[in-house]
Parts: C-alpha cells; sequence; structure tokens
C-alpha cells in the first residue's frame, strides 16, 4: 500500500467564471458541476483507501493552502464532505504556485522525508476518478526512483489557452514518458500543429514527487526560494487550527510558478500521459462543453427554458430564478440574484471584462458574492430600504459572532431555525424558533448558536445608516479587527 | 373650449413583455418608458385643458374600463398622478373593445348625450402630445358633424403586426379623410406595398365621437350588443366607489372588437392622420427602437453594461441587479429578480412561447409578478424557507388588511417605515418605525395604516405551513372572500 498526501491548491480567484465566480468567492467553491463544489470534488477524489488499478493507493489527510479569506470557506467545505485535513496553510499573499508547493513539501518533510506527495488545483473537473488513479499508479514507479512527476493531459482540440508539454516521441497512454521541454500558450496555428504531432500533452499543473525529492529540486534548481519559505515555515503561527505563514519571510519568496522556478530545470522529469477527460473549466464555454450538451448543442440547469436555441448554454443559479433563452445560437447566459451575463460563447475569455466594467462603476457584484461567508456561518442581505436593511444569517454549530456594537442602528432578531444564545448587555439568554429579540441602539451583544444543528435567524435593522462598517468590535473568538 | 371626456381601456394583459408584464401586473402598468406607467403617461396624456393648437382643447375627468383584478391598481397609479377618475367602470370578463366602448358611451350619455369621448388604449407610447393635440384638434370637426373619428399612424415601416386603414387618395397630413376600408394585419409583401403607395395608414384603435352617435352607431350596426349592455349598465353595483357591470348580462354581450362590430360598417367614418411618433410597444423589439439606441443599436438601462455589443437591448429592472452583455448581436435581455429574457431580437413575438412554457411547468414567474398588489398596497416575498417566509409589506395612508387568522403560522412583524395600528384579538395599538409585536398561531390580527405616509413592515412568519391560503377572513373593507 502506497499513501499519497495530497496537496490542494486553492487560494486562486478567478473572474472568468463571474458571475458565478467572484473575488469573495471563487470558483472552486462554489457547486459549479453537480452538487459538490469543485473544491469538495477535488478533495474527495484524493481520499480514501485500496484505489488504484491494484487496490493499493490510498490517500493521508490533505494538506491544504489557501489564503486568509478563505480559510473558513476550505473548513467548512471539508467539514460537509466529512474530510478532515492535516493542515491548512495560510499564505499571507499569493506568490504564485513554486512557493506554496515547496512549504507544502517542506511541510511534509519535516515529519517523513520518504511522504509522496500529489499537488493538484482543485477547481479541475475530473470525471473518471479511476483512470485517474492509474495514471497516479504508473506515476510512482518513476516517483520512487526519485523523479519528479507531471501529468500530462491528451488533448482533445486545439487549445490556446493552455500550456504544453512536448514528448520525444508520440504519447504512450500510462507510461511515465520523459519530458523535452515545456511549451507556452500557443496561438491557434502552433496549436493545430502540436495536437496534430501527436507528441505534446497538456500541462495540468498536477504534480507528484516524494517531499523531499521536491525539496532537493528547490534546493538546486530555486535556491533563492528556498530560504524565504523555510523561514515563513519555521516562523509560522498556529492559529484556530491553521497554519499562518509568516507574511514577512513569505513576502520576500519570489513570485513565481513551479514550471519556470523548478521543473523546466529539472532533468529528473516524467510525465504520466492522462487521456481520461478532463477540464480546468476555465470559461464557460468549458462548463458548457463539460456539462453535455444535447443534440441542439444545448445545456440548461435546473430553472432554465431553451426554445429554439442551439450551441447555447443558460444557467439558473437560484431555485427562485427563471432564465428563458429563445432563438438564441452561441449563447451563454448565467443568471443570480443580483448579477447576469449573457455573452457570445466565443467571448468566454473576456468575462474578465465584465468585472472590470462592474468594478469602473464601483458595483458590488463585481467582486461580492450574495452570500458574505464568514468564520461563523453566512449572510445574506435581502432587502435594503431607506432607513432599514432585512439580512438572512446562518450560523453554525458551535459558532459565534464577535461580540460587538452598533452606532447607527438597533436590530430585531428572529430565529427562524435551531436556537440562538444571546448576549445583550449584561444578559444572556435562550432564543428559540418563533421567538425573537431586540438589541438596541449601542447595546454591546453577541449571537451565539450552542445547539448541533444550523441556526437561521432574521435580522430587521433600523437606523440612519446600516452599512457592514458601523460595527465595534469588543471580543471574537477569529480574531478579526 | 371644448371639453373631451378619455376612455381609457386598461384591461388588457399581454405576455408579450414578459418578464416585466405578467396577467397579474400587465405592460399598462409598468413604468416600461421612464418614470411613468404607460397608464399613467396615458392618463396625464388626456388631462388638462387649454391644449391644442389654439389652446381650445381640456379634457375632463376620464372614465376608465378595466376588469376586477385591476381595479386597485388604476386607482393607486391615478392617485400617484394626482388625476381623480369621473369612474371606475368593471368588466365582469374581457370580451374585447366593442362592449367595452359601447358601456363608456351609454354612461356618458346618460347625463350629457352632447359628451365627446375619446377611447385610447393605455399601453401605447405617444412622446409628442403637442401633435397628437393638433390631431385631435382636427378631429373635432367631422364629430361636431356626427361623424365617427378614428386616428390612423402614418406608417414608418412594413408592419406586419398591425390592421391599416386605407385612404381613398394620399394621406393628407392632419386633415380628415374619409375612410375606405379597414385592412386586416397583411403579410410583409401586402405591407411593403402599402408602405410605398401611402394611402395607408396604421390602425391604432384609438376613436373620438360624440356619446350619443356612437350608441346609435351600434344601434344601427351592432344591435345585438346594445341589449346586453346597457342592461348590464343598468344593474351595474357601485362597489368600493367603483362601478361592477352586471356579469349575467355582460356575458350575453358577443366578444367583438369594435371595428367588426361597427366602424366598418359605418358610413360617417372619419380618419385623422397621425404622424408623430407612436408605438404600442408590442414587443421588446419596440421598446428597444422606442428607446432611443446609440449608434451601435445599444440601448441599456441602469443597472445594464453592454460590451462590444450591436443592436442588443439590456434592461435590469431592479436596482439591486446588474446585468452585462458581452458580444452580442441583435439579442434582447431583460433581467429581473425572479426572471430572465434573452432572446434573438427577431423573435420578439416568440416571448409568448416563454410565458407557455413556465406554465406548462407550473412556475409562479409565468403569470405572477414579485410585487403581489392588492387593494391596501403590496407585499414581496423576500425568501422562504423550510418552516418560515419573510415577506416585505407595504400599506398605503388610510388603508387596512383585512381581519384574519392563520391555521399554521405565527408571525413577527417589525415596522421600518410609519405607523401601523396592530390588532390582535382584543388588544389595539400602534406600532412605530423600530418598534415589533408578535401574532401568535391562531389569534385575529388586522394590520393597518392610519397615518398620511406609506407603513413599510417585516413579516417573518414561521410555521409548518406558510402558503398565502392559510388565511381566514373576519372582515374585509375591500369585500375580498
Amino acid at each position: 500500500m502506497t499513501t499519497i498526501t495530497p496537496v490542494l491548491l486553492c487560494g486562486g480567484s478567478g473572474t472568468r467564471l463571474w458571475p458565478l465566480s467572484r473575488k469573495s468567492y471563487p470558483k472552486q467553491f462554489v457547486p459549479l458541476m453537480g452538487e459538490e463544489t469543485l473544491f469538495q470534488a477535488s478533495a474527495r477524489r484524493l481520499h480514501g483507501r485500496g484505489l488504484g488499478p491494484d487496490g493499493d493507493l490510498g490517500f493521508a489527510s490533505p494538506l491544504v493552502l489557501t489564503n486568509a479569506d478563505f480559510r473558513f470557506i476550505v473548513t467548512e467545505q471539508l467539514g460537509l464532505a466529512g474530510i478532515d485535513p492535516r493542515a491548512v496553510l495560510i499564505e499571507p499573499e499569493g506568490r504564485n504556485t513554486a512557493p506554496a508547493i515547496l512549504a507544502a513539501a517542506s511541510y511534509l518533510v519535516a515529519s517523513d522525508p520518504e511522504a509522496v506527495m500529489l499537488v493538484a488545483p482543485s477547481d479541475h473537473v475530473v470525471p473518471d476518478a479511476a483512470s485517474f488513479y492509474a495514471a497516479v499508479a504508473q506515476g510512482l514507479g518513476p516517483v520512487r526512483e526519485g523523479r519528479l512527476v507531471t501529468f500530462g493531459i491528451a488533448p482533445t482540440h486545439a487549445e490556446t489557452g493552455y500550456g504544453y508539454l512536448e514528448l520525444e516521441g508520440p504519447v504512450d497512454d500510462g507510461a511515465p514518458q520523459p519530458l523535452t521541454r515545456f511549451v507556452e500558450k500557443p496561438d491557434l496555428g502552433r496549436a493545430e500543429d502540436m495536437l496534430a504531432s501527436g507528441n505534446f500533452l497538456w500541462n495540468a499543473g498536477i504534480f507528484m514527487a516524494r517531499a523531499a525529492d521536491m525539496v532537493a529540486a528547490f534546493r538546486e534548481h530555486g535556491p533563492e526560494i528556498l530560504g524565504p519559505v523555510e523561514a515563513a515555515l519555521a516562523q509560522a503561527k498556529t492559529d484556530l487550527g491553521f497554519l499562518r505563514l509568516d507574511p514577512a519571510s513569505w513576502a520576500t519568496a519570489p513570485d513565481i510558478s513551479i514550471d519556470y522556478a523548478v521543473m523546466e530545470k529539472a532533468p529528473n522529469l516524467s510525465v504520466v500521459p492522462f487521456s481520461g477527460e478532463w477540464s480546468d473549466l476555465g470559461g464557460w464555454d468549458a462548463v458548457w462543453r463539460e456539462s453535455g450538451p444535447d443534440e441542439s448543442g444545448v445545456v440548461t440547469s435546473q430553472g432554465a427554458t431553451a426554445i429554439d436555441c442551439r450551441d447555447t448554454l443558460l444557467r439558473s443559479e437560484s431555485d427562485r430564478l427563471e432564465i428563458v433563452g429563445i432563438g438564441l445560437e452561441n449563447v451563454m447566459a448565467i443568471a443570480m440574484n443580483d448579477a447576469v451575463l449573457v455573452a457570445d460563447m466565443s467571448r468566454a475569455q473576456d468575462v474578465k471584462k465584465a468585472v472590470e466594467a462592474l468594478k469602473a462603476k464601483q458595483s458590488p457584484q463585481a467582486t461580492a458574492f450574495p452570500k458574505d461567508h464568514r468564520p461563523w456561518g453566512w449572510f445574506e442581505s435581502l432587502v435594503i430600504g431607506g432607513r432599514f436593511q432585512v439580512k438572512r444569517i446562518m450560523v453554525h454549530p458551535g459558532a459565534a459572532l464577535s461580540l460587538q456594537s452598533h452606532h447607527h442602528r438597533s436590530e430585531h432578531w428572529i430565529v427562524v431555525e435551531g436556537t440562538a444564545r444571546v448576549t445583550i448587555d449584561d444578559e444572556v439568554k435562550l432564543v428559540t424558533e418563533n421567538q425573537s429579540v431586540y438589541v438596541p441602539l449601542g447595546a454591546v451583544h453577541r449571537m451565539e448558536n450552542p445547539g448541533k444543528v444550523p441556526m437561521v435567524l432574521i435580522e430587521v435593522q433600523t437606523g440612519a445608516y446600516v452599512g457592514e462598517d458601523d460595527i465595534v468590535r469588543y471580543e471574537d473568538v477569529y480574531a478579526r479587527n
């Protein structure tokens, strides 16, 4: 039995799947394909034992690399998936993949230099897990010989959005092969040539190696990264179960990808081809393709209706929202309660322009997700009026909001699910479904969920100003300011 | 000074402007162009004195024909526009235009046989009121001679969606001309021929006549309509200020348009051409055209952003909803919080298929508007959970909900604007902004707005069932069941 430690990278936040993916809640945390989020699906794929063609492949608890904003989303989603992480490392800022992967490798080496790590982005779709395990099993041979393995995807079309891996000869499905060179994202003609030659694979950013070999590769090819990352790890602080890498040291690490930093230079690199279905869902056109268009090329979600459409994606992201398309061709339309995107399918890579345009007009929809995820749960604003706001607030079992007060608003809380423990000035009481409490302006208050099930309450704020920044925090179990 | 009584027809409910126009709240009541609704704009156009080229044209208070579902919308919107109707006649069911116009004529004849009536649909757009008044002034000559006048619109394109009026010779702008014949909606070739000939006008369904002459025309050409309509009027009941035509008599009136019933047969018909801008907004393409597309053919509302689009309409119908279009051509997209339409511009007349499709899947968005208008104001559902629902409720000054109770839910009410008078069993109290009350399951309760400004409250319902039909009404000032 070989046990592999998954290293899940989930600190990124792209804009190409706006409005579903936003800076505050990017695509890996969204149920883009099916019920699970991409992050959950990735964690679940790299979980379990008795896997692979011979049943001798198993995964240890995953190491997760993310940033401070997403740390509670990570633990919440892993919790819901029933997966307990070995550690969640917090990158103080994004420095691309090289420092993150080195941090993971160094962390593992400290307890077990022989540990085998499998590094994977957490926003890819790999529908056929069994064939992926077969590729992983193929990769273990070279890994045991001290080689670094990168998985290359057998291309299905002349894609210009990916980098490529060139092999010495034709792709031999499943067999590890030495790499000739990395190829940058090509133009269409070059992509067509590469597809035709049969010697090229897509570079998917999935790597496997012994942790010690990974560190050794950095020592040889990227020594300037080693110092800052090892210092950031040595001075890391444990905080509510997260391992926060030291920001000062981390800031001195080069901002560089692992390909540039190490892989392109390493002589001990092997490529394992993977010819199963794979997508990085790099745009709504990819989501359309991966969702299995019908014979007219139409993909519709629950709540979406297509009439006389061709090659069209129609998605409703809310159970109280209907979208109807009529006579559309090559259109993708994604509707949420607060934002709608309608674009020609060929413009999938321009969706970031929508985000830029909304940023320019200072629209919150550019970056903020309707559900605002916090360490204790989430809230969403249901309606804002002249002097009032109504929110739905969900608090996880055992979680608590900070002890706080407001200068400009009073609040009515009505519990509609579960039980809340409420502190108002010197009084503490339990408030259960169909009960309400009133928090006067200026009162020092806190809301907690002492129960075993989620607690949901409706908050009605009244006052001259109902912005999020009217808050004085006295005490916060999540160490926020 | 000639005083004309406007007769506003607003009982219809089309589906071609879905999702903004729905059966429960059709397009004439929606602010489709600018701040006012089409109904308000129509009422205001036919309002005032000292109008027309010589300043000797004036309008009396309007007579409104609508149906029972829309009666409170009519009075609310007229109230907001500062217009007091002479009467609001309720058609028990839609029987097309002939019975409705005859009912209005007979109603007017009873008090003044010389009364001049101007019949107009309430969902048309006529941006240049002054030139419309000039046409009306032109029409008064023939009306004084006992003729029936119909206004014909000078065509701007070969439209296949309208009927046409054929004149004996070329259109003489502004001068009344005798009609040769009515022409049914043509095919495109025929429409092009008519446009080229210069002898044709669009039939806009706008008529003017002395009330007595209108009744006389029915007596001569449509006697089978006269009996039922006069009986429905004779047995009409006054109800909260509305005049409800007698349903049994009304049901025996033929379902027929005034063109078929009378106008095509009347020898005393004159046509007054109107060459000002006019539209019946018969589809989203017409809304696009009337909204003044920019040099790329793009129309965007507040909350809509077009990137590299051509000949495209993008509308957001909510101040908390952004819509972004990228690379679209000939597309119209209309986004509301509960429903989104995306269609090719050429398919404007197929929008009714969207409504049919949603009806087939029993989606409330097919017919119900998110704001549910009631005699006392309106409400909207903000969120529905497993055992709760949150509503925003607006009550007009002086209005009251029925005295009621529920079997399955209790309610928390938090007033956020204005003051409510609340009855709960034997207790009556005033509840003002930032105060709340609790209505236990089974309690007999009522909410009123005793004040001079609108009252808004947030209602949080909790219980096993939160449907609208869990209601027992004890007393209702609006005589509902």
